[in-house]
C-alpha cells in the first residue's frame, strides 16, 4: 500500500474493496464514540475537585480589599481575581473586569452592545445599512453563529500557520468602514492550533481601520492551554493590548478569556481586558445589565491557584492527559492516512484541536459515514461561517472527550472513512 | 406636639429651632449609616454558609437525570434546578430556564433581545420609530435603568395598594401599539411593598394588547421572601402564566426571579419562566449566547435545600432577622413622624423596602439632609423613570443591610429632617 495516486485504477478498486469490508464490520459492531466538541474529559474534571474545598474560614470570602464577597458589589470583580486573570492574559489587572461562567457569553454581550448601542458612543450598528466581520478560516462555529445572529455579513479569510493571512485583512479593514471587526483565537486556534507570530500581532495592532468603530475580538481561548511542560515546546503570543498602545491604537482590541477548560466547564470564571478607556465604556453598561458576577466562584478559582504558578502547574496535568489523547489520533493518522498522500493534518501544541483537510468535496461524506458508523464529528462546514466550508475539505476533531482507546477506534474509522470518500470521488466503485 | 397643620406659625418655629439643634447634633456626631440598597445584612448571609459544605462525594455533582454537572451541557439547567425555581415561582419546570447569578442580567438580556431581533420573530424594536413602556411608581430603579438605556419611553402609572392603576394600564395596552411592556413586582413590590390582588392580575393576563409583542415582564423577586411565617400574614398572588393561559394570552407573560435574597446576593442563580412557545423561542437565542450557565451552583442551591419545604425554612430564619428591622424603623416613625401628620408610609408583611411618602417637594431635601447628616437613602427620585418623582415626595428605604441599633438612629435622622424640610417649606425660619 502506499500513496494514492501512484495506485491503478485496479488497485484502488481491489483497496476499496477491502476498505468497505472493514467499513460494513465497523457499521455493525455497535461503536458510540463523541469527538465533536471541545469538552475536557472526566480525568481532566477530576484535577479540579480541590475546588470544593478552598472554603474553611469565613475569612476565606472577604477579598483582599476587605470586601465581604458573599454579598452585592464589586462590579470589577475582587482585585485578586482580576490579577489573576490579567495574568492568564499577560496584561495588568487594571485593564481587566472579570464575568460569569462564559467567556463566550461575553463576546455576545460585547456584539449586542455594539449592535444596540455602537462602540463608546459612535452610531449602533442596527442604524447601518450593512455591517461586516472578517472570519478567519477554519474558525470557532460559536463566534460565526453570533455574528451570523446579529446579521452582520462574514467575510472568510484564509489562516496561515502563523495566523490569519494580514494582507488580506489589512486590504478590508482599511478599505472598507463597513467592517467593523474580526474573530480572532491567537493562540492554539480553533480548530487549526496555530498560534499567531509576533509579526502577525504587530500587524493587527498597526491596522489603520477605515471604521473607527472597528474592533478586533481577541478571544484567548487557550493562553495557558499548552500540551507540553518545556517551554521551548510551548507556543508565546505577543500582548495585542500593549502592542496596540505601542501603536497609538489603544482601544481596537478587547481580549477574552476564561477558565472553562481550566477548572469546570461551565463553572469556571470569564474575563475581559482591553484599554482603559474602553473598560470604563463597558463599565458603564455593565452596571446596567447587572450588580456583579459571582465573586464566590471568583475567590473559589484565585484560592485553588493562589498565584500563576499554581495554574501552570494545574495545566500541566490536564496537558499529561491529553497529549496521550492527541498521540491516540495522530498515531492512527501517521500509521493508517500519512502512506495514502490523501490528507493533511495539523499537529498543535496545545489548544483543544486537530484539523484534518482532506481532499476537496469529501468532508461531507466522510462525516456522514463516520456517523453512520456510530461515530460523531462536528459537522462539516461548522468550521466556517454560513457552515459553508467553500471546498468541502475541513474536518475538525475534537479528542479531549474520549478516552485514548475509544480514539483510536475513533481515529480509525475516520482512517478508513477517508479513504473510501478518496477513492469513491475518483468514480472508482466495486 | 400634635399634628403640624393644627399647630401655629409661632409654635412651628419654636418646633423647627429644637429640630434644627437636634440636627446640628446629628451632623456633628459622626454617623455612618447606609439604608440605600436592598441588601442583606451580614447576619443574614451567615444563614447560608451550609451551602460551601453540601456536596460530600463526587455523585452529588451529577444531576438526577445522570448529567455531569461539572462539564459543558444541560442548556436549560438540571431538572432538580428548574423544578426548584419553579416552586418558587409556583409554576412547572416545563415552563423554568435556569439561569446564571442574577435575574436582573437576565431581564436585560431580554429586553436587548427584543431590541435587537424582536419578540418571537416579529420585528426588531430597534427598528421602530418609537417603543414605549408601562412603569408602575414608585417602582425599582435598575428596571427602569435598562428601558432608559434602550431609549424605550417610560410611562408612569401610579400604584394603587394592590397593584397598578389596572385602568390606566388597560387604555395605554389597548389602544397604541407603540407600548411593548410593562414591568411589574408583583409579590411585596420595590418600594410600596403591595402585592397585587387576584384582581389585578387576572386584568393583567386578560389584557387584550394593540401590539402582538406586548410583553408582562413579571418580576418576582420576593414570591418567598415573607416577613412572618403564619400563613395569614403572608400575600398570596395568582399565577400569571396560568392565568394568561385561561385568558388565551399564554405568550404574553415572562417571569423572572432568583436566589439573589435567599442565599448570597451575587452567587445564587436565577431564573426565567414563560410559556412553552416562549421557552422555545428564547432557548434558540440563549444557546447561541452561551453553551450553558453555572450548573455546579444549581446543584448547590438543590442540596442545601432539598425541597421548597427547605426553603421555607430558610426563609423563616431571614424573616426573623428582617422583622427587627422593620420594626425598627417603623417604631420610630410611629413614635417621631406619626403625630406630626405629615407623612406616610407602608407597613409591608414581605419584601425588602419601606417606601416613605413625605409632603410634595421635600424629598429631595430630606435626601441630601440626610446624607449631610452621614446617613445615605436612595435618591430622592431613583424610584421613577428618569429619576423625575413628579412630587418629590417618595423616599425609599431600604432596612436589611444596618443593624436594628443603627436602624433607629438612622430612622431617628431621618424623622428629624423630615419634620424640618416640612416646616421650612411653609416658609418658617428660625
Amino acid at each position: 500500500m502506499g500513496a494514492y495516486k501512484k495506485m491503478t485504477d485496479d488497485q484502488l478498486r481491489e483497496e476499496l474493496k477491502s476498505l468497505r469490508e472493514e467499513y460494513d464490520k465497523l457499521c455493525k459492531s455497535g461503536l458510540d464514540l463523541d469527538m465533536s466538541r471541545g469538552k475536557p474529559g472526566l480525568d481532566q474534571i477530576e484535577i479540579s475537585m480541590g475546588i470544593f474545598d478552598v472554603f474553611t474560614s469565613k475569612s476565606d470570602v472577604v477579598s483582599e480589599n476587605g470586601f465581604d464577597c458573599r454579598n452585592y458589589g464589586l462590579l470589577d470583580g475582587p482585585p485578586e481575581a482580576k490579577r489573576m486573570m490579567a495574568s492568564i492574559m499577560n496584561t495588568t489587572e487594571d485593564h481587566v473586569i472579570v464575568y460569569g461562567n462564559s467567556s463566550l457569553n461575553v463576546m455576545y454581550d460585547q456584539v449586542s452592545e455594539f449592535y444596540s448601542h455602537g462602540v463608546n458612543g459612535m452610531t449602533p450598528w442596527c442604524k447601518l445599512d450593512k455591517v461586516k466581520w472578517l472570519c478567519p478560516v477554519p474558525g470557532y462555529d460559536r463566534h460565526f453563529a453570533i455574528t451570523e445572529h446579529f446579521g452582520i455579513e462574514m467575510i472568510n479569510i484564509p489562516m496561515n500557520e502563523d495566523g490569519p493571512d494580514m494582507d488580506a485583512i489589512e486590504q478590508f479593514v482599511e478599505r472598507d468602514p463597513s467592517i467593523k471587526g474580526v474573530w480572532c483565537v491567537p493562540m492554539y486556534s480553533n480548530p487549526e492550533g496555530a498560534s499567531y507570530s509576533d509579526e502577525v500581532v504587530r500587524r493587527f495592532a498597526n491596522l489603520k481601520p477605515a471604521a473607527k468603530d472597528f474592533r478586533i475580538f481577541w478571544d484567548n481561548a487557550y493562553a495557558v492551554h499548552h500540551l507540553y511542560d518545556e517551554p521551548e515546546k510551548q507556543d508565546k503570543i505577543l500582548d495585542i493590548l500593549e502592542e496596540c498602545e505601542k501603536a497609538g491604537n489603544p482601544d481596537m482590541a478587547i481580549e477574552f478569556a476564561s477558565t472553562s477548560k481550566i477548572t469546570f466547564p461551565g463553572s469556571g470564571i470569564a474575563a475581559l481586558a482591553s484599554s482603559i478607556n474602553n473598560v470604563n465604556h463597558i463599565r458603564d453598561s455593565l452596571k446596567i445589565q447587572t450588580i456583579g458576577h459571582d465573586k464566590i466562584n471568583m475567590l473559589r478559582h484565585v484560592k485553588l491557584f493562589k498565584d500563576h504558578e499554581g495554574i501552570k502547574e494545574h495545566m500541566s496535568r490536564h496537558a499529561a492527559l491529553l497529549r496521550d489523547k492527541f498521540n491516540a489520533v495522530l498515531d492512527v493518522f501517521d500509521e493508517e492516512l500519512a502512506p495514502c498522500e490523501i490528507a493533511t493534518w495539523t499537529k498543535p501544541r496545545g489548544g483543544y484541536f486537530i484539523s484534518l483537510h482532506v481532499e476537496n468535496s469529501c468532508a461531507k461524506k466522510i462525516v456522514k459515514m463516520c456517523k453512520e458508523a456510530g461515530m460523531v464529528l462536528t459537522g462539516a462546514g461548522a468550521t466556517f461561517p454560513y457552515h459553508i466550508d467553500p471546498y468541502d475539505s475541513n474536518i475538525r476533531i475534537a479528542p479531549s472527550y474520549p478516552t485514548p482507546e475509544e480514539l483510536k477506534k475513533a481515529s480509525h474509522v475516520l482512517a478508513v472513512c477517508t479513504k473510501i470518500a478518496t477513492i469513491e470521488k475518483e468514480g472508482i466503485k466495486v
